[in-house]
């Protein structure tokens, strides 16, 4: 999991079924230096744009955090982060 | 996922039998800086050369998105794209 | 997995029901250049700050070192490391 | 998934049971600038050194693809590419 | 997979009860030009220090290898090489 920020979202009409309903966010992992890893994840904490979220990257615990079944999806926000803590 | 854009399609006659019948495309990641991720996605979405598409990178959700028990692949596109939001 | 060294924690009030109870860490590879990679991994040993710890990266794997059969998460610290023996 | 040209194999005589008798080659991605990605795959489409290759990165998918439900395998070369097509 | 050399072992008394008397290797992908991926990774192969080895970078994968059904792995060493044969 990485801690992201949202930074946008995106619009698809044309998509699979299963699908349908669900949020698509645009997100970057704020640990990386530059965006090439800016990948889109499925929202399932009801995160919106500017928010520091945490990103589950694997699409068996994505289906459960959105309770989809048979969405093709790999990822999910599954959290909003209100602060976290470094030490080092 | 990642947001791709089609840049080109792969033939091939020598494959594994439950591959017969897939669209091979070629995809790389629109954020990425340079294309040495490009890749080899599945068609689930009716995408085309020039499409923006939604990738899934996941087999399990592959398989689901083309309705494909038991072909061996590992991704699919999953939808188009008519537009990202940015705000960052 | 990898050797992870932690470096703080993360606190997310509003996050997906199964995640409830679960420590979640900020950790990053020791063997790694830059700290781009740094992620978040749920507790399963007992570490804290500071400590050097094992991280599996693999979803079943982490639901299955913290018995949780329904929580979203794609990593967990399975262990505090004593120390690594290198001989190259 | 992606395009790989097969450039070697490897003999292994001390491995897991389940490998018996699966070739193993090694293969790397064509669009990648380095070859650090250089990788095993074990071969399910009959390929040799010098082939273009269609490998699928899964495990699941490339167990199915070689029909060894308990071989611990994480990816393998599903087919032999004729020839992209590039537009981009 | 991967060609891996092992460079280490890692020595960890507080962790996950599944992973009791695994040995755990540290390893990095030959093929790498620095080391920043040097990963732990179970043996399954009664490798050693110095030896060239098969890595398997799968969770399922990695419990089939060592027989082990519960354990939080996500990799192992399913193979000692002989010599890889390189024509490019």
């Amino acid at each position: 999991m990485y801690v992201g920020k949202v930074v946008g979202t995106v619009v698809s009409t044309c998509k699979e079924k299963n699908l349908k309903g669900l949020k698509l966010l645009i997100v970057f992992n704020v640990f990386e230096q530059d965006r090439s890893r800016t990948e889109i994840a499925v929202d399932a904490a009801g995160a919106g744009v500017g928010d520091y979220v945490l990103v589950t990257i694997d699409g068996g615990a994505a289906r459960m955090a959105l309770g989809v079944e048979n969405a093709p999806i790999n990822n999910a926000v599954i959290g909003i982060i209100d602060y976290p803590e470094l030490y080092d």
